[in-house]
């Protein structure tokens, strides 16, 4: 059963003071997302960085999300840290106010929060931290969806607490035969053409071949394209005009349609 | 003319990870304040601190403020940046928002806004730097208030735009003879009689003492000791009950009492 | 079989910028040591902080080590950063370059290296963290020691590669049945009397009760007492009183003593 | 009168973590330098990027010097920050003592320090912090020169301690009329043969054209073309080109020959 509607979403505002990150950049490859995931200053990002990607979300209408991660700069956020759950939270909630006035000041709600890097997978592994981490989200706004993957325990504890969970595919990722994705702190060049493919596949007939030489079931509401994968802008065009040629609507899950 | 009613700020929240500041501490202090100006990460203060804080605070009804800073934790935000107008302003908005969730958790509003450290005086000489960080408080609540010295460009910005300005008496700083304070990076020790005798004259006649022998007016809404000035607990402690036994109450602007 | 001599180091410097640890401090706390592991900047210290406390070893005599860490000044070094082991040693060459140029101008040398917190727990764990760790050390200096626990595989790693390794016995730490102590983020108070019991029972007698109930086998050339842990003052008082008392002398490694 | 030998420097090494600066990049541009600035991690810079650096400088036989900067990764080192003399002094030890420990494991002797950005300006307009630095420089290496503007305070007072400095002709920078630089936070893209002229003109004869429209004197040992300036690579390698055409030797003060 093929989907008729997807939501594509990419990490965005993943510079730092001088620094950007890779060779695609925000303006060209935010007008082709329906949802942006912007880092909010602990693995990357700055309050400068913060503001103009949400004003680059607005002028697209880009629905946008916050994207907390790991107090390490260095690390951009890759390298796990043994902190407390109570550490991670509070470290979260710190970096999603921080958005969130960025986002009042231009008029714009948060749609979802989607953790970042080494925090995406050590949610996905604890059942404690995401019940705390999405208890946190609820008190900040019972609206707020988190982005995760299908079967986590991310996506567990957001069904159980009833936030709204958005479980995403990676089109840039390996996949291992659990579902889950074969996480990395650095990327190669992928072929635009598979990776439309990939993605294809899944939205098709819901399925995702492993790197073990598997071809087993995937759920998800969004496609994940990390705007730092070398040719990112590539890869996310190729596949958008993909989706578009097969007839599927690129729509943010608050309701925003990028196609 | 002598004052019915004051409000008493301090500088709360200025751990830093494994460190604490002063010889007084925040669960001593919060207690015999009316506003506390929470520490928002960039001169100091974390998430962790920050939860603890603002949880002190509800639990001795004070009312909170955000009190942002330079990026410059070594230099505990007493040292000016030469940054431009916009950066100051973008990371301000980033530090209040950060404070705002954390308020937003504990179900309480943000009553004012007070720059801490160098910025504090950069906005009091900067017309332009007071309006535009006024503008974005606007944008964020048009509520808040700002803390300042009487006459401040950030005063007569207040006044501009239409921000609640509260003018502070600094009990525990000099003053030279234009009314402002004579900053410093560091504070020696203070009596805690003379500062709540310069208390006391500020509150019955409107005046205080300048370091070149005038005895001059002085106009304010607010007295601020800092948390870190050595003794700090002390001269709190004693310029409270001063202020008590002449029956001035101590009550924050927006309607707390303390007393 | 009664140790005669033995070093006695702490770790100073732990400041970082307005702040500082523990009550009590540097200056109190060098004078009683042969040995000072100085905190390199990356878990605490900074560089004026790092110029202070080579001048104080210089003016009491005190051996220096350097005392890097992970880069984590929120989380001061204790929480496992899941790093490279190149990453980690790139890491604490800079830092420990950092300290060699003070040290330079002050006129002194480098007696060791001290991993902190994590880092150290981290090296004692891994062979191949420690065999790269102590290689880079080689190439900065044949003659640099580091400090480990004894049959950690830090200690096992020194023996092969021929780098001089210092064994520690924690007085303000718990050991299990294993030999190895119990890490911890942060300390209570402990009693003076207790730790300087247990150092004598080390010294005497080459044994330490462990958290399980055993009294097991302890091997060790330098006595650490941690500058954080609450009270710290008193317990490295108290503890060299009754070495000296016992007439053991207290002497670094590389030949200074603190006596 | 023409110069037969010059210098050729820029600053390498100032990615961070996961982000790289410019267009060009260090592998394609080391080969072209006789000296090369390394950041050290202030404003520039980690131990990764410090252990890489030195690496490609010793396989090009590139000069290093250490170039430390402000401690303002964000604004990258480009904010004046108003920090005392001795702040400023320490941080500098601190980060070229990081780096002499990546070339000492390397086998290669540092040859200058070059102040990065807004601290290379303050000490051009200073004589105290120039002294103090070169004071400090002098107790860590007598051997060591510092790169400067000429007649700056910095040249002065190099002068005056008998420390070599090596001036430096700007050649992606505005000059005014006093012979200084046009600091500025951030540059646009430049003609390489604008620039190669510009260059020519001075090594020729020893002229520059002002921003207000005259051609002033000007005295150097070394041509700079910053790293981070658009365009960086073809700037370089057009103005190599030129000097190697005019029978201009491209050469380190230490005697490496780049040509």
């Amino acid at each position: 059963m093929q989907k008729q509607v997807i939501d594509l979403n990419a990490d965005m505002g993943e510079s730092f003071g001088p620094w950007h990150l890779g060779d695609g950049n925000d303006p060209s490859i935010m007008p082709l997302l329906s949802s942006a995931n912007i880092a909010t200053g602990f693995h990357a990002g700055d309050p400068a960085t913060m503001a103009s990607s949400v004003a680059l979300a607005k002028q697209f209408g880009v629905a946008v999300g916050a994207h907390p991660g790991y107090r390490d700069l260095v690390g951009f956020g890759r390298r796990t840290i043994q902190a407390s759950v109570q550490e991670l939270v509070q470290d979260a909630i710190y970096q999603i106010g921080a958005l969130q006035a960025f986002l009042q000041l231009a008029g714009l709600r948060m749609q979802h929060v989607k953790p970042h890097g080494a925090l995406y997978m050590a949610m996905a592994a604890s059942e404690d931290l995401s019940l705390a981490f999405l208890q946190a989200l609820q008190g900040l706004s019972p609206a707020l969806a988190v982005y995760c993957m299908a079967g986590s325990a991310t996506h567990l504890a957001a069904k159980q607490l009833g936030v709204r969970a958005i479980c995403e595919f990676f089109a840039d990722r390996d996949y291992d035969a659990s579902g889950s994705i074969v996480f990395t702190r650095q990327m190669g060049r992928l072929c635009p053409t598979t990776v439309a493919d990939k993605v294809m596949l899944a939205c098709r007939q819901g399925l995702v071949d492993t790197v073990d030489g598997q071809r087993i079931p995937i759920a998800f509401d969004s496609i994940c394209i990390h705007s730092d994968t070398p040719g990112a802008l590539q890869l996310i065009r190729t596949t958008r005009n993909r989706l578009l040629e097969a007839g599927i609507t690129i729509r943010a899950p608050q309701g925003q349609s990028a196609a």
